[in-house]
């Protein structure tokens, strides 16, 4: 029984495929400080999202992950939906332990999660990633990209600046290029972090904006509990760095174009 | 005349397969300090199994070996059987020279190992690693995880202490992990060892392990005879390490779970 | 929707493929100093070339780059193509924004090419690349390579250089060779560039030798400003190197051999 | 047009097939000091053997060789034929400007080697390889391994020293140990040379050796030529290492098995 010819085999929980109509597709993928998986996983939690699939890949590192109850289990990516309970719009969520190892099973990787989107008509992707600057913030500002001019457009009264260069390694930008070349679109939001601890207050405020492109409103209790702690984690850090509490940065006015002066990943 | 599109090739000895009912498949891969391979040649030599198959794979390292006699011969992979010689258990078990060499390779090939066990209706399959310490112990303990709670609940009167975190990496972990999916379940069993020697004892006291689980029993003479050797060579080890003999741990409390302090490969 | 077994994906403008007659296909791949690319960048834009195909491939960096007004889009090889507007010659021309990663890949990916210009009975084949020599030269000298006794013969007459040793490696080498065994012949022109900067000088001397070959003329004046560019360009980094200008090479009588003294990339 | 899913073209120079009667497969591979490489070419030459088809891989290094007539060439194998010329003996003659760049194309290039000789019906594989000593002798020994014990047994009457111990790395080991699942025989002899210089005295050797075993005769003038030439420049650089001409190691009784101290290429 071996993985299909891109290595990667999909493991549905049931036979019958659940319902949803138009659904956005969010990705959250481990890496990048964790700011994008942290936001999913909330959002996971709060609608209390179903699960879907669970995707293997003879990309992740080949182990199992051992649990606190003495289970073994392989590395994996998993798709959740939610279809109504919290709001009209539908969404399929996807998390994971691990992005592959290969930089062409990235791309297969991306293919793969994209014919799921395509069994449900997904038209609209977002990946949610990190713009690191070395630099703890106060208010983390969102940044962005996507595929198409109308969705740039729509960045300023969203609060999120528009990169204007560099680039997007890994998941977070081959699943955004390649939904363009299916006719999907996609989005890719970056919360600014310092990029030195996992950081709850830039996946609150990630999570905000996208909460806020979808139309869709959910209990931020949690997130913002462990952002409070994260915003502790940073002040504790700083001290230790350079014995004062390093000024916090101007904020550029929303909606300008930022320059790409950031580490994105 | 190419391999398969994994790149493995299964030779068989004969044509005609063995009836087997049931049987467990025990798998034990070089590496991690030989410990599940000697106790898997032990076991094989011990109960006269048959020579099975021999599996071949293009992520084997590219070479011949050169045998005592001059002759030479490709790296590879063995299994063997036993129906009923030395008890109702039928048994699969799987050795050989090698480790892929790529990860995605030693998915491919767990893959492979589980395909051969499923024409025999194997449901149980048993990896046997180690759990290295960097210490000498005169008792190794036996470390255990599995793909079922069931399984997990049975380590306790079994001796075995029950792992809470960490990852098992390579075949002896793919093995079990790949099983779950296919509807098997997977134990894997790691023996306490330094890391520094061959370490017979600890192939003795996970080989009495297993054979517990699985209702055989088999004369351990030989492997006695080695595991006194080993323990003598890591007297010497000691001795020249350190200039005394170490103390011994004092060993934990059999069933306990143990916090994940080791390494395990 | 998975690439082709090759990883390749080519995505044409149209379904209508234009008419060509006989056309060349002239190829100038990043890298190399820019040499090859600038050249063809600078022949696309004089000849109003038409966009014909986006070739995608799992062995270009996994990423997408980020555009100044905020598109992102996946690395890409382009081809364009010209039928008539400047000349009855018909040209094939490619570009693009990388090699691929891996060896294995720089030939699929040479095949997925030709296999592109074989549609269009193209014969012809130019890669274009730079002979770095680590020197500045007031006049970049020409250097060639082909498949063909009858090409080699008419260098002479076109003041290109004929290699008599060493080796091109990545696509510039590959797509000649391949082409060979198409029954296509192949031409590799390498500009002498220093290798410290981007030449527009070494460009447009290349271009001038294959516009010779093929037959064509446009107008080099963007091309010759920025070559003056980077002449001053070239006097400024000498001064910074030495504190004085470096004496010109003599340059070796047109047509002679050239041994093969400097890098080729 | 893909190459094979292997990654591998044969490119014949007829559509018709030479008559060969049971030939001999003989490989001298590039690499190891050349040794079997130079012994082939010289059989070649003296047997004024046929060209018979090119071989080209996706893993021979991505570049073209340039000629010193300034053609371009892609990295190949080739495999000539002889048979009947210089005795009744039948030979496939392979030799090659490069071995794979991965280990999984070496085993895919042994394959389809042998699919080649499969055809003609060849049962009998040699390779011919270096045995590195570091040390400059008189007389190189000749040492061998083998997949049959017939063999083996052949070798005390042949002066070939058995090995009985180590390993046969890349295609000479590869070759003969897949042929060997093939139901084919296959016989590796290794020169003994020093490693530091290309060694046509260990070639000279070798080739003796094999066609001893084959029952051919051919002039070997060329070879001895350059046997001396090789002698001559030992002494030279023995004399700039040392300061004087090393004493000649005392050989061992050919046919003893010798205990494996080299090192093998």
């Amino acid at each position: 029984m071996l993985p299909s010819r891109s290595g990667i085999n999909v493991v549905y929980s049931s036979v019958n495929l659940p319902q949803l109509h138009s659904p956005y597709l969010i990705c959250g993928f481990p890496g990048s400080g964790y700011v994008g998986k942290l936001a999913v996983d909330h959002l996971i939690h709060e609608l209390d999202a179903k699960h879907l699939a669970d995707i293997y890949s003879t990309s992740f590192p080949p182990q199992v992950v051992i649990r606190a109850d003495g289970i073994a289990e392989l590395m994996k990516n998993s798709i959740f939906y939610s279809n109504g309970a919290a709001s009209d719009t539908n969404l399929l969520i996807l998390t994971g332990d691990s992005q592959p190892a290969t930089p062409e099973s990235e791309y297969l990787l991306a293919e793969e999660i994209l014919d799921i989107a395509a069994k449900f008509d997904a038209q609209k992707i977002f990946t949610l990633a990190a713009y690191v600057t070395g630099v703890f913030v106060d208010k983390p500002r969102i940044f962005g990209t996507a595929t198409d001019a109308d969705i740039i457009k729509s960045f300023h009264e969203q609060n999120i600046s528009t990169m204007d260069g560099g680039s997007i390694t890994g998941m977070n930008g081959l699943i955004i290029g390649i939904a363009k070349l299916r006719g999907m679109n996609g989005t890719c939001l970056l919360g600014e972090t310092s990029g030195y601890v996992v950081d709850a207050k830039a996946s609150k405020a990630i999570l905000e904006s996208l909460l806020s492109i979808v139309g869709i409103t959910i209990d931020m209790t949690n997130l913002e509990k462990r952002a409070k702690d994260t915003e502790m984690l940073i002040q504790t850090v700083e001290q230790q760095v350079s014995g004062r509490v390093l000024e916090s940065q101007q904020p550029t006015t929303p909606g300008k174009t930022a320059t790409n002066t950031g580490y994105i990943s």
